[in-house]
């Protein structure tokens, strides 16, 4: 997408490979909104640290990384012995796996390339299929991003106000996003709307990271505090949502986001405005029964007791907001059932929730 | 309430009088949570700058705090003079009316104060009757926060867990508050309950005030995200929801309350969670016919786009969250209609919402 920084403007995706230097380029996102940086990593290790520490973050963008990383491990390889060659795969692919033990897209993507690169029949031709495979996985990132973009922008009209919630923008995916999508390509399309941006507490992506995105896009939006949707939806001043979603059962349509996400989706159904989640197929998980069953990570309570931000001084700073002598507790993501939902953007179409299974072939062929 | 600070316990009200030295002692609020302050004024000049600079806020806190103000302007007149007194009167009325102009509760205080004086036929007698009528409006204020409590804890079981959002706790009363009034009465009977505290973004009343509240009187209680309580609900972890209120509509129910209230109800309940609002008389408004009429003050746009907290070195600190280039939208207050409440706990007792009118006699001549 277009970034303007200190005055320039330039297109980037959020993660990208030079091979002059065998380098991996991404945007550093633990700087956003206040900084815009790229790094790159010299080594499939510091590729792997960067997945770690959040360097990059969004289970398309982790699934890209991954998959360069593994073309960058391979490349670095020196010599023509076939089976040494195979050792050090496997150690690059181990290495860069446990980088984010609990995502599944780093691991489909390196599963993609390593079964690509068996074609070649040489060190240095197994070599250049690693990269173009993780290119092609790359590039078909951003390919399902604009499918859902294409058929999400069917539902946005003139004159639209438009709820997002966290994060699922192009920062998420190599460009582009999921939830995003429809946007950008409505504004492509001419058309004129304007997005409330969830503040999505504790971790605060929708005032950080959508609202940097859509302020990079030109998109008119605003911040509101998570309490203020209800309120605004009561007033009619809310036509549509769109957020994104961590796991989508194939099964029953249940749709497992960003805390808060549930909430919207009580809300909307209220006031009858329609409320989409969008995709790419690799989220849906055909195998859970009952959305009950999804795991809700538990997180960290000094998300919740205190906020980070720029201080007067321009540092970025933790502040402790709550009562120094309380607790918290904090549930990370909740589970929508079907029944709130009006639909799921995917790159093969909009399905209603529930028909998600009887259209599994469809769905399960895209990736 | 017992205030343990500095490993001293004591019993305090968020407004009392020194008579001694014609001084108001305060709770500073601004303080709170991380710091607890009893400031003293000087004069009713300093009482009015003291509920400007909010000092001292909530409804019961500000109508008690101007009542004693007046009775401080009242009682240092030095002379005989009962029509010179009269017109000094009329100048400290004025200065504190003009304090927070929007509210009511110190108008309604001080009017009551006004109104008694007119009983004494002297200035000395005048000033004693001020200070009489002014302690008279406080314990008032404290009896009527006891018989909400006293009517709420039969809501109360044991083992329950109990949302609150925002705070209409003892800090905006003289004592024990509002919302906060059946806990603290539960309490006292040896009922065992868990509250959960919503943070109540922008300005994290819950986070700090209500949990600073709760961890004085060693309530068990945790602080959450506004986007988790859908969740909690959805799990079966939330049995009773109770908040405060700015303004109840007599004629139809409706209920004005801190910006997230709505959602809060919408959400109970779907999840058949009884739902209640805890107000003095005072709160209720006999005339206004819809709740869309009640106007809903858009605040300023830096409460949302960051927030207020102590930073590593201690020191009270203002951080910026959001995207530098984005603004945000900031109502203040919501309304809640009367299908979604299910009780609104009152000095007189617990009535319907819709069921207010038919009781206005027993409810108008409660203060």
């Amino acid at each position: 997408m277009n970034v303007t920084h200190h005055g320039r403007t330039g297109q980037f995706r959020t993660v990208t490979f030079d091979a002059k230097n065998n380098s991996i380029q991404l945007i550093e996102q633990r700087l956003l909104p206040h900084e815009f940086k790229i790094v790159g990593t010299k080594n499939y290790r510091e590729t792997a640290r960067a997945i770690t520490d959040m360097v990059v973050r969004g289970a398309g963008a982790i699934g890209a990384t991954a998959a360069y990383g593994l073309a960058q491990g391979v490349l670095a390889f020196r010599g023509s012995g076939l089976s040494k060659f195979s050792t050090h795969v496997d150690l690059v692919y181990r290495v860069l796996a446990e980088a984010r033990p609990t995502a599944v897209d780093p691991v489909n993507a390196m599963n993609d390339v390593r079964r690509k690169i068996k074609a070649g029949k040489t060190v240095a031709e197994q070599q250049a299929l690693a990269l173009a495979a993780a290119e092609e996985f790359a590039n078909e990132d951003v390919w399902h991003c604009g499918m859902i973009g294409s058929h999400g922008a069917k539902l946005i009209r003139n004159g639209m106000r438009i709820l997002t919630h966290c994060n699922a923008g192009w920062l998420a995916f190599v460009d582009i996003g999921t939830a995003t999508a429809p946007l950008y390509a409505a504004q492509k399309q001419g058309k004129k709307f304007h997005v409330y941006c969830d503040e999505t507490r504790p971790r605060s992506q929708g005032a950080t990271l959508t609202a940097w995105e859509l302020a990079q896009q030109k998109i008119p939006h605003q911040i509101i505090a998570d309490n203020a949707a209800g309120h605004l939806m009561q007033r009619g001043e809310i036509d549509l949502v769109i957020v994104g979603s961590d796991r989508v059962l194939g099964r029953t349509g249940e749709v497992a986001n960003k805390i808060g996400t549930y909430t919207k989706a009580v809300l909307a159904a209220r006031h009858k405005i329609p409320f989409y989640v969008a995709i790419p197929c690799s989220t849906i998980d055909w195998n859970l029964k009952r959305g009950f069953d999804i795991p809700i990570e538990d997180r960290h309570e000094s998300e919740v007791l205190g906020a980070w931000g720029i201080n007067s001084r321009g540092r970025r700073e933790y502040i402790r907001v709550a009562n120094p002598a309380s607790g918290a507790r904090n549930p990370g993501f909740d589970v929508t059932p079907a029944e709130l939902i009006t639909g799921i953007i995917t790159p093969a179409g909009i399905f209603k929730p529930k028909e998600l299974w009887m259209h599994r072939c469809q769905l399960g062929s895209a990736r």
